[in-house]
């Protein structure tokens, strides 16, 4: 206990998944009282994050450990990184010993996405259930497991690999080497390439004068959908049917008591939300389906920094 | 402890998932010390039970309990039987209480497939690791999670669907509602059919002569595979890559360290074991593939009865 007696400890969250690292003191209780966000500089990280961690120390003295999310495969084993595809320059397998070194402070470090569903779990959409499938869906599609409490993240720190479950056998090739994974057909540039095949091939909609452009965004087929176009609002609802699909195949694997959803595909909303929930309705075991609630994250773009300061608190335990 | 002092315990594990009651008394380190088997009826089921379990107690005094493996699902919270298609006459809610008071032993009873996987994972191939996950393919595909020794059955108790994921989104309707399971495609009836249809289309196979009669079985298929039958070998390394693509999926959401798979369609031995590793291999996450072992069930007919009688040992614990 670094804290000064007779205060209640704070920590610090940061996420590094997105260009911007987010970083937030939260308290005890998983509420964030403070936030900054600075632009990455991949070359300057180490010096980034010691830099807003000693300000933060400056705006409370009570911080007793730094919880960090990191955009790549954490062994926390081993506290190594194994692999991140979105902060090459940065992310070596020593990250965590050299946080350590430039903050001074307990660090620990875990995958975006297991932060995430932690955070979820202890402050969000999770909270007061016991086990919890976590999907973020956005560039890519992650996942993550919580049983009993605790991070389930197997064998060798992968598991919940939700976007490359196979749909399709004979589907589409995928980054990953496989065809066919959930992750071709309900990913952000998924929906992109489906919406461009489709405008192309026929219909007419809000999108196409975007796709002229063929600059346009899952976000913008979300906002198209939201104002109404039908076309867009098509695309999401098949999207999310393809994300029902992979949901089924979870609870009738898990029979899981509850399944959140985040990441920025869901910000459609209910246009998503509602045809995951009916497609899992029709494809899974009617007591796995039953014994299960399907919610949307509650935590937004703070859920990895907040679910990284509950791992920073909890692991004192 | 009903055990006369200084012996051993020892436990009877019985198995009702066949049309023939397998019954064994099981020693404390899970080896058969003596087996019945006996052809139900399913009127007199309790009856039978309650026999040959006071049979087995003339033979050796230091029965401790009795475990017994249900096909049907079967909620350990409540100890209540919910559904079982294969024993419709005599399995019922009550089962639990009403084993009890016939054979006037503690009695345990689980789901079959759970209570195979228990038995393999301290007795059979899943020995020495700490997570497994349980496969068995034969009329039906069934699975079972075991984490950290213990089976994990979710929220109301039926976890481990396996032969229900869907791996073909327009795939074929399954007896389950959904379309598309991995069961549509790889229980011992669906080799049977799909072998049928492509019979019937082209081909030259020595299943045709026993095709005319309309009544060859997956095991012929896997008998006639292992004679060297071209047609057959086709048709079961198919299964197999099936199977395989199931595996890669549970791989890459669990990270799971072993996986043992067993039931009649496995006979096959190698011919199909090595497509399920290759395609699982060419589909997983390497790092998950290289975390695993895929394994054959060692305990053949045995798991359930030799695990139900496990189950009955651990639940004194």
């Amino acid at each position: 206990m670094t804290s000064a007696s007779g205060s209640e400890p704070r920590f610090i969250g940061i996420d590094l998944s997105s260009p911007v690292l987010r970083v937030a003191i939260v308290n005890n209780d998983g509420r964030i009282e403070e936030r900054r966000e600075v632009r990455i500089d991949a070359d300057q990280l180490l010096g980034q994050v010691a830099q807003v961690v000693s300000e933060l120390r400056g705006v409370n003295s009570n911080i007793e450990a730094v919880g960090i999310a990191i955009p790549g495969l954490v062994n926390r084993q081993t506290d190594r990184v194994i692999a991140s595809r979105d902060l090459p320059l940065a992310v070596r397998e020593n990250l965590h010993s050299e946080f350590m070194k430039a903050t001074g402070a307990r660090v620990e470090i875990e995958n975006d996405a297991n932060a995430a569903a932690y955070g979820e779990y202890k402050v969000g959409a999770g909270r007061g259930s016991r086990d919890m499938f976590y999907i973020t869906i956005g560039a890519g599609i992650g996942g993550a497991i919580i049983l009993e409490g605790k991070l389930w993240t197997g064998a060798s720190g992968f598991a919940g690999e939700f976007g490359h479950i196979t749909i399709d056998t004979e589907g589409l090739e995928c980054e990953c080497g496989n065809t066919g994974c959930l992750e071709t057909l309900a990913s952000g540039p998924s929906i992109v390439r489906r919406a461009n095949d489709r405008l192309y091939r026929d219909g007419t909609s809000s999108l196409s004068k975007l796709a002229i452009n063929k600059n346009f965004t899952a976000d913008d087929v979300a906002h198209e959908a939201k104002n109404g176009d039908d076309f867009s609002m098509m695309m999401i609802e098949r999207t999310g049917k393809y994300i029902g699909t992979g949901v089924a195949s979870v609870l009738n694997l898990l029979n899981i008591e509850r399944v959140v959803l985040g990441g920025g595909v869901m910000d459609a909303g209910e246009l998503i939300l509602n045809p995951i929930i009916q497609e899992a309705r029709r494809r899974a075991f009617q007591p796995c389906f039953e014994a299960t609630q399907i919610l949307a994250a509650t935590l937004g773009a703070d859920a990895a920094s907040i679910g990284a300061a509950m791992l920073a608190r909890d692991a004192t335990a």
